[in-house]
């Protein structure tokens, strides 16, 4: 039940979708203000700051972000930068955004901030991201039975990936859809770390523990990522069905990623009617 | 960004969702409190108190509701008790969660209460209910083309209801599925009242203002709620269909709306990790 005074937010990462994020804040539609913003490389962070009309301090390392008087730090650089730091946020009793949710599927950080969060009275959000329908299913995440993922990318999205170069699967070649990877969200991040936020969301929103099941599927004929989720139990049940634009400025993101972030952190810096 | 004491909650409408919130908080999953209680039917009341460990107190009128040391007002009555106490709830600075969001369509009442948020400032939640995606459709509000809802019930669901009795169609003798209404969210939810706080929710996530379509379906040969939402735009497209198991309690709503309340209330009270 937040108050509605002006939030102090401070950004990790001034990639492609931190700088959605900072201009968001910064066009005013969102009761808050940027005061501070990291990147590791720091001609990212000067070309973000010199963009935005309300100029933030660019700090000299990620424990800096939270060393200041402000209300929540927003992650959007990579599942390294959340194991780094997401922790010392918490200690320094800041809320956290993460969009490298990957990270939570090793067990040990997630249990490690979960209970950060209980000692110091914070909260971690994960955004819808490039997917929708968590909202329910977090709501019937006690009364499912099977939940399963498929992500399928144009296979340029997947190149470089040692899992399917050792698998044998030729990209290149392929003339339709091909299933190149089946098992569980915890394996499925650990193989494609930079493709599969949805399927630890998916994950963590279930409550899983890293077992959701995951197919990647790769095909040649489509330029959106698509991801489609079905899910039973004694609720009934529900197919949820995206298909994504890519970020222009980073096509490894989904533009709805980067459009969910900004509207979590509307809602936590508004109060007012709040639908879902 | 809620601290995390204890809430103190306030119940109206001990109806069949009202009892399952109220017995969810009972049961100690929820870092609340139900405090006080109001039914129109006083033995409802009396009825649901009595299967309560934690006895909360029994109202004499919805307003005494608001008046006390409560933080939150869960409804889960009916349109005309969101229009007769939603706005005092506000003005006595609690927050409200309102599961008849269509109520919310009538633009004055929407109005007036999203004004006394900013003046008190307070927020009202409305769950994503018996439908999946708002987070995604409220994220991609600035982006979207078309957004369709369409429901489909059993007859029995729809008998009664002055619109299709006036429109001719003999749900009887229906023998497969058949459209009875095709029209904006603000006619659906005049005309269906007690059918379609989906498609209110999703007008309000969408911010469509009344305009959002709606197709009504009647199928004799089903026997769950069956919403499917198709939208478009910049971001890319979604497909949402959810099969809803009646609460056998009453089989007018979805046990999903239920859960859905019960989840709401859950993030509300607590910190930790939330996805969504």
């Amino acid at each position: 039940m937040p108050d509605i005074s002006l939030r102090r937010i401070a950004l990790l990462g001034c990639g492609a979708m931190g700088t959605r994020i900072a201009r968001a804040i910064d066009s005013g539609g969102i009761n808050a203000v940027l005061t501070h913003v990291y990147d590791q490389a720091p001609e990212r962070s000067k070309g973000l700051v010199d963009s935005l009309k309300t100029k933030p301090i660019i700090v000299e390392n990620t424990h800096l972000l939270s060393s200041n008087n402000t209300n929540l730090v927003v992650e959007a650089a990579s599942q390294d930068a959340v194991k780094d730091v997401a922790l010392s946020v918490i200690q320094n009793k800041k809320d956290l955004l993460i969009m490298s949710v990957g990270a939570l599927l090793d067990e040990a950080i997630f249990e490690v901030l979960a209970d950060a969060c209980r000692e110091y009275g914070r909260s971690i959000y994960l955004p819808s991201g490039a997917i929708a329908g968590i909202d329910a299913l977090r709501a019937v995440r006690g009364e499912l039975e099977s939940v399963t993922l498929t992500t399928t990318k144009n296979p340029r999205s997947l190149s470089g990936v040692p899992y399917i170069e050792q698998s044998g699967v030729d990209l290149g070649s392929l003339d339709g859809p091909a299933e190149v990877f089946a098992g569980t969200a915890a394996d499925a991040v650990r193989h494609f770390p930079a493709n599969i936020n949805v399927a630890a969301l998916i994950d963590v929103a279930c409550a899983g523990g890293g077992s959701t099941k995951v197919r990647i599927v790769a095909d040649p004929s489509i330029d959106r990522n698509i991801h489609e989720v079905r899910a039973s139990g004694g609720f009934g049940s529900m197919i949820i069905r995206v298909e994504n634009v890519p970020d222009p400025d980073n096509p490894r993101t989904s533009l709805l990623a980067a459009l969910s972030a900004i509207e979590r952190i509307r809602g936590l810096c508004s109060g007012g009617i709040m639908a879902g």
